[in-house]
């Protein structure tokens, strides 16, 4: 099954918002999947924003099969990418499934294929509670992703997380400008670094914080001991108007150089060739949100197997054919 | 009733030339509104200058509802957002309304939208009478604007200010460019510094230069003793090949650093994260013109009131996601 | 008899490659005009290069109609505008004329508004000679260009402009590109500054060098001793892949700066507009040549007339709203 | 029989990928071609690398027909003009034509024309015998590809080239990308320095590396000893992302001044002003390939012929008009 079959399966299988398209630039669905910012340019500005980064090749050097494996928060993975995050998948991308037939399959999915799923969150406590159960049953092999909670929400949510036995945890910060979160019961705002360096503390394990788009907010993060970030504007559907990821991520790299935490990014990458870019500046690994959703509804468990070796196969092409035979070696003069 | 059911009444409602769009960029107009600079990209070029400025959102901070109040020329504006004043509307926008009738709701749904109107001003004086009575009506709640005429008709004009009671008064000092006053009778043109002095005197409260769009102009603008400037092509449509407002308006900001001056500006703004972006680069407020057209034809005052939540609804969203919780606090570090 | 009612009739006149557009941008006619640089897009290139250039509007300044006067070569003009030499006007713009009735009209157009010819130069001898006919009952109230021709051609060539009586006489050095010259006889090419020098010498009143590209080549016709230079592209027909002449329009100024040189520019001008554009940027006049065979196969005097009052108000507004009142006063910071 | 008449011709008998496109931009073609990169915009991005490079027109100069005779690897050309070597024509470009049958038609086409062929490999053995037979009927007038197989392979390879008598040899070190070549046998693979110095030793004769795009890229083929190199990312057939050649080539021409290396280009060259960019660049040669199959399919030798005289036209015109009359004193000021 490769991923083309995959894909073309979506296409039948998902709802009427997302179209499963070759091209997944965030234009046929511009206005369509709701949030302020996706009422806009930034999903598009995202996909071509790695467009403009160009990779060096050269292929004077060593020959033999690239590495890709990496170490992420202290879990070997087959390849520095991550399954985002997604929720609410019935209203966005069609009744085949619900958040926790969704999450399941991913966790599932990414397991096997040797990489790691991301699962969502929301206002409904049953998706949290069956991903993190599809976590523990996966035995900890994925990262629940909590919302900017109240505090004392936030206490049953790292309870919840604490069961998963996961590696890792992650909170998305910009998640209060949701618009399905607004004004609903439990609240989500805004946190000071105070409030982070609590849920750091309550995390009881490597906290990543999503959603940081510029190097104060990075340094904020250091500064409340989180272990890494993930450079994301939530696909453009959490504020109009942001710039890409690509275009913030090498200020934000210079500026968390030396501190040990780990960089991610999310945000319009389609393909090993942009996962290649992105590491080249400088992130540590990368997040797919869309494409996965398309695997999950397309393929299952098989569907995210077929779209991770397909990603990890250009990837490995895109190192053999700049001269990088390791996740190391990915260096940033191999873009320009 | 929301704008957006507003913008469809005005589609309805308006005339041949303006068809309320969905996205108000100036493409479906182009070369169809007259005047020497709406035949051209201008209007266009106004609406893109803002996309491409950029939001850094920055989520860690403390939470908080942002209070979007402000106080301009000595007045207390639920936000520093102005409907802008506009002339012809018959010929224009359609049969709907004459100037006095627009003016005259305008000016109301301003006032119970906390904010505030400016009126136009034309070569019929009924115009600008009507204008002055409605804003004496609402206890001087509104802006009125006047041509830059000879100055027999100036004392005529400000004689109607003065009765108006309006807090501060305006002169659209490019209006010698629009096609309609070309040759006619009161004669409209240039003023010099020494001229514009002796009006902001007879103005007998604060004076608004609109239509500056030159550091040069600006310090004209200071040296004349004016309260505020607008940052403004008149849409456009007063001569052909200006650059965009926002293109110019940052260095117009840094030439008017610490002179006590208001900076307005319009052009193209079409929402609250537009808004948000002008305020970051340095205004204090801003001009919508068009969405109050559409706003008036389509809801009256109602509609006024319904634009103005969406416009504060929108900047409050981002004010909230870039970390800013009043207006003073909208920095230039927070665009890029 | 306006200008726009001139250009459709000339739709109706001119033969099947130009369609006298109402925007002439070298779309419509784009690898249709024979020429090898009018196969792509110089001519595209020229138009969209003074859509680039933006105006300073600055209306706080003295009222007053501007003076667009101007001396140019010892003769005085009511505007610094001059209708090009257009050459083959059968083949290229259809049956109704021959380039000896084409020029005629022009000249006399021309003259009627104040303004000034130049006449095209053919491999056909009778070309030259009705144009220099024409120029002498116009009493030398034109410019008749001369072909880079071998320098027996010149002597004949040059009796014909002395007879002319012309003020002024012009030779495109970059005709020797042009397809229908190559081989042909008389015999052109390149010339030394040494051969240009004597040519000085023939022309017995001074010389305008068109086709002037670079700062090298601006030099060297100073070197020669020509009065004046045209920058020019020749609208993209006699070489593929040159810039836009507005583009290199300021380094050869700069170059040429205190030489007491008169520089032209031609290429892609339509309008009062962006005439001043090129003004401000240090022409001392403008040349448009493919509007004015639209007002001569639309309206004959009659149309040159209007074509060059249409130029001279949208040139008088312009300065009008930046603060110029006479040609002089057009500087550098009127432009960004 | 002119090119234009053999594009048509070669519109009926190419397959249904190539469609011999009046402008061959790599548009009607992308994503058709196989290729990982030909999945993208490499090849409208090296097309449109050339257009944005323009040429510096200045006619004031010595008159004569400019000499385009130059001396590559030894060998006297015509002009620095070689056709590109071409694999699995059949697969590509349709039935007509096989590889040996494509090579043959193409080096002797290219030897009457006055310049030179190379002639491409494949994993069938006798696509290289063919050609080395081929160039061997032709007295040496071509130069072989060579892939970068491994080193037993490489032995009989450089046998052939041997036999060949071939002036020069290539190798496109990138073909490992090349998806016909993935886990195929032989194997080829990227090559170190060490390697490649073997390699130029076995050739016997100027060894060209082909599929560099980095300043580091060309300072090791430098180190290995090659006698020349081919900026080119091999059509955009072999790595998704790369730059155009035009945006790399004068960085790599500046790091390999005074090293006596010959650089050549390759990549969306369409005509002769393109190839007078690239030499004003700095290269000392150019290749096309796309426009020779195009050539080889409609015409034959013929077609080869008419190309090449249509280049050396095109190249011979730009040169007149820039004031370079031989290829030597086309100098990099004749560019922007």
């Amino acid at each position: 099954m490769t991923f083309e079959e995959v894909r073309k399966l979506a296409a039948d299988r998902l709802g009427d918002k997302c179209k499963a398209c070759p091209v997944c630039n965030g234009r046929a669905c511009r206005d369509v999947l709701p949030g302020p910012g996706a009422k806009g340019d930034i999903a598009v500005r995202n996909y071509e924003a790695w467009q403009n980064i160009r990779v060096n090749m050269d292929t004077i050097c060593e020959s033999g099969d690239p590495d890709l494996s990496c170490t992420l928060f202290g879990r070997k993975l087959a390849a520095p990418i991550l399954a985002g995050p997604v929720g609410a998948v019935k209203l966005h991308y069609g009744e085949l499934l619900d958040d926790a037939g969704y999450n399941d399959l991913l966790v599932r999915g990414c397991r096997e294929a040797g990489i790691c799923a991301m699962t969502g969150d929301g206002t409904n406590p049953a998706v949290m509670e069956a991903a993190a159960a599809g976590i523990r049953a996966a035995e900890g092999a994925g990262i629940p992703t909590v919302k900017p909670w109240d505090a004392v929400t936030l206490q049953e949510k790292f309870r919840l997380v604490e069961e998963s036995g996961a590696f890792a945890a992650a909170m998305d910060i910009d998640a209060a400008g949701l618009p399905f979160l607004k004004g609903l019961n439990p609240p989500a705002g805004s946190k000071t670094v105070a409030e982070l360096s609590e849920i750091v503390k309550l995390a009881n394990r490597p906290l990543i914080l999503k959603g940081i788009m510029t190097v104060k907010g990075a340094l904020k993060a250091k500064e409340a001991g989180a272990a890494g970030i993930v450079v994301s504007n939530h696909g453009g559907r959490v504020l109009a108007g942001c710039p890409s990821t690509a275009e913030v991520l090498p200020e934000i790299v210079a500026a968390l150089k030396g501190s040990g935490m780990t960089i991610l990014v999310d945000g319009g990458l389609r393909n090993g060739n942009d996962i290649f870019k992105a590491l080249a500046l400088g992130a540590d690994g990368v997040i797919l949100a869309r494409p996965y959703v398309t695997a999950v509804y397309g393929g299952g468990t098989e569907g995210v197997i077929a779209l991770t070796k397909k990603l990890m196969s250009e990837l490995e092409d895109t190192m053999r054919m700049c001269g990088a035979h390791t996740i190391a070696e990915i260096t940033r003069d191999m873009v320009r």
